[in-house]
């Protein structure tokens, strides 16, 4: 009989974690070639399980449960979309002009958002937008701000320009209103142009 | 034995309906009293029910769950905002410049949703932003702009003033990044202004 181990092994500690990368990642590519063929209707968790080959148990040790995986999904394009940001091609990635980068900021946002929205949707409350994600993005807007050398509380700016991008809005407007893509995109461009040339004035 | 109905008694209905609805705005209103006395967290079904003056029974009958009260509770007061709007005193009400009007509605809104954040927690799904209640805001903001003589997308150009006034947003600036509510209220002016004074041009 073995000791009970209450702090992990050094040795082993690194594998084991790089392994459970490793599969939940293999678990979220799954799901995503679920997506892609089946639409969000077709992931179940037994339909992930046998996409990525492994018990359904691992799926749900893994996810907890349904929402949990699309919680994880949202997390996961997130995180891919926040890579393409910091170290991408142009002009969504470094080495475009800034207002190049803030289109394609705003195109990028509309697109993922919308292809998103089911799982969105799906995951319930486990989806909610994280603050960290929303954090990174208000960040690159504020940072293009002053790239652009908007003046005036650029915080405040940067969510007025991110506000209509968030999935509630977005979906109200090309579900319920049927509003077209290229026309939110083309009403985003307009308003960051507005917020972008004005000069500021301070106060009402 | 009388004959079961299934149609409502002509002249017996209108005055079941006006009890109903006195009913649903007595308990209403002893739920304001309680969130005004206790807070949102001493609003439980039985405190409104004693405040009321009623059984318990008549609040579960009336609202179904306290989520179905909190649901309530945001309808009665987006109504009682939109008479203001309608038919209030100026200059949120008709009567004075649109751009005061404007700058009124934004001012009422941040001060209902942040007043109201709370309630929306609480109401949880059953308080989701009801589409009805975005659209009479809305329109209103699309016709103030008209008045101001805005040419652009103009129903696009009034979600995206009142996207940064949704209970998701205000709240995280206001309750998880701690913004002063009346930078956030000058924030929005500015990018009001931003979005008035500037001449659209089509296309990005």
């Amino acid at each position: 009989m073995s000791e009970p181990r209450l702090l992990p092994v050094v040795d082993g500690a690194p594998r084991v974690r790089r392994d459970a990368v490793r599969n939940r990642t293999a678990l979220l590519e799954a799901c995503e070639r679920l997506v892609e063929r089946c639409g969000l209707d077709g992931v179940t968790m037994d339909a992930v399980a046998a996409e990525a080959g492994v018990g359904k148990g691992t799926v749900f040790r893994r996810f907890g449960s349904r929402e949990g995986l699309m919680a994880a999904m949202l997390d996961h394009t997130e995180t891919e979309w926040q890579a393409s940001v910091i170290s991408g091609p142009p002009p969504l990635g470094p080495g475009a002009p800034p207002w190049d980068r803030l289109l394609a900021f705003g195109h990028s946002r509309i697109e993922m958002t919308l292809l998103h929205a089911d799982l969105i949707r799906h995951a319930g409350r486990a989806g909610m937008r994280s603050y960290a994600a929303y954090s990174f993005a208000a960040m690159h807007v504020r940072y293009l701000l002053t790239e652009l050398g908007v003046s005036g509380d650029l915080p405040l700016l940067a969510t007025a320009l991110m506000a209509p991008l968030e999935a509630s809005v977005l979906d109200q407007q090309v579900r319920v209103e049927g509003i077209d893509v290229e026309r939110v995109y083309h009403g985003w461009v307009d308003l960051a142009r507005r917020v972008v040339a004005n000069p500021p004035r301070i106060g009402a």
